[in-house]
């Protein structure tokens, strides 16, 4: 099923810019008069009718259309570190849209090798994860800002939880599977924060237990970051499966 | 954490070879009397001190012994079909072991597009992701054989489930998830088979469900076969978890 995203969707007609366009007209060679799905990038999928196939640009008419196309009955906020090697963040990004996310944040944390990370590429993998796991909804990825600054402005009313490695006495981690159980309202607003291959510092710990976060573990495996982002995304998935 | 692979350990004495001992002689300039830590690939950790210290192989004298480290108390084997994109399997290969897999069979299915599997790079990067989740048993990896001939073969008293795609009325697909909890003590040895791009062929399916593997399905999304794959270890860990 080949999906195109349309920018511009008004709900009587989807327009198709650049690549998009460019994609259905001049490599998939549709025409006008044909049938294509088009999602608008917000939760909704169209099934349109071409009325203009240029190649720069072309139109197509609603015929029909699904909200909450490809949807799930939660929202997931994967707050994770860049790791050091892209492709991994990439990844991440890619798997965790396929299984489920509504919004990534990057955030920079007091151990983050990777200070810097722009977001152009990881938008561009969420949107074609998007289409190739047949949903509607692209994940939001927002602008990259500091593990702190995160901590201070999560949502207020989400289930927020913060995986981090080291034990804290004080604290003691249970799973993530546990607190979703146990949480089973509140986590139908969940945020998950996962540090840097450094792990988070104990003070970006701290501030995150004050602001609400619970301290969960992802089981007894080491995870690379990718993977304990991942994994998060699918405890989520298998919580609400 | 660093540890070392060793070929060959008798439970006194473990020898490094070639690669291994390259990395902790010449790269990491280890030497004689220090401690290191050596997995056996087969379920033990050994805490050791170095008595020999040449980079083309090196012996390692054992101290203490961790049977079962960081182990998992279940059994699962994947069984998978090859991606197009080698890359995309060995994502699934890192990130199985990572999560806990205990042997991964490449398995090749009539719409499969790749007929050809070479284990060896795979067999590399579960070494690799086995040392780096700080587990002691490497992920067997067998070679390639018919989806066919896996199911013909497919160990008798296991949970076994197949994951296809089509909708079928006479034998409709439960969640792994359901299936798992209703099935809990087969499960601690589960058998999971994903097809490729194309899905499994309907005479693979009828012989999967005359040989007992029971149909699942991972969920609303559409996966890609490796993050299905991926997806099918994450159920079983969070099942254990």
């Amino acid at each position: 099923m080949e999906i195109f995203y349309s920018y511009d969707c008004d709900g009587r007609v989807c327009r198709l810019d650049g690549e998009e366009a460019a994609h259905c007209i001049k490599v998939l060679r549709h025409r006008c008069g044909e049938s294509i799905n088009v999602i608008d990038g917000n939760g909704t999928m169209f099934r349109c009718t071409l009325i203009s196939d240029s190649p720069k640009g072309c139109e197509a008419q609603v015929e029909e259309s699904f909200a909450g196309w490809g949807s799930h009955d939660y929202v997931l906020e994967l707050a994770v570190c860049p790791t050091k090697n892209n492709d991994r963040y990439e990844w991440f990004v890619e798997k965790a849209t396929e299984v489920g996310v509504d919004a990534i944040a990057p955030v920079i944390g007091d151990h983050s090798e990777r200070k810097v990370y722009k977001t152009e590429r990881a938008k561009k993998i969420a949107l074609s994860a998007t289409k190739q796991s047949l949903k509607a909804k692209i994940p939001q990825i927002s602008e990259p800002v500091s593990v702190k600054d995160y901590i201070a402005s999560a949502p207020e009313d989400a289930l927020k939880m913060i995986a981090y490695c080291f034990e804290d006495e004080q604290h003691p981690r249970r799973s993530i599977r546990q607190v979703l159980e146990q949480n089973a309202e509140k986590a139908r607003h969940s945020v998950v924060l996962i540090g840097p291959e450094g792990d988070f510092s104990q003070e970006e710990a701290r501030l995150a237990l004050e602001a609400g976060f619970i301290p969960v573990h992802l089981g007894n495996s080491r995870l690379r970051t990718e993977t304990a982002a991942v994994t998060a995304a699918e405890a989520l998935y298998f919580h609400n499966l």
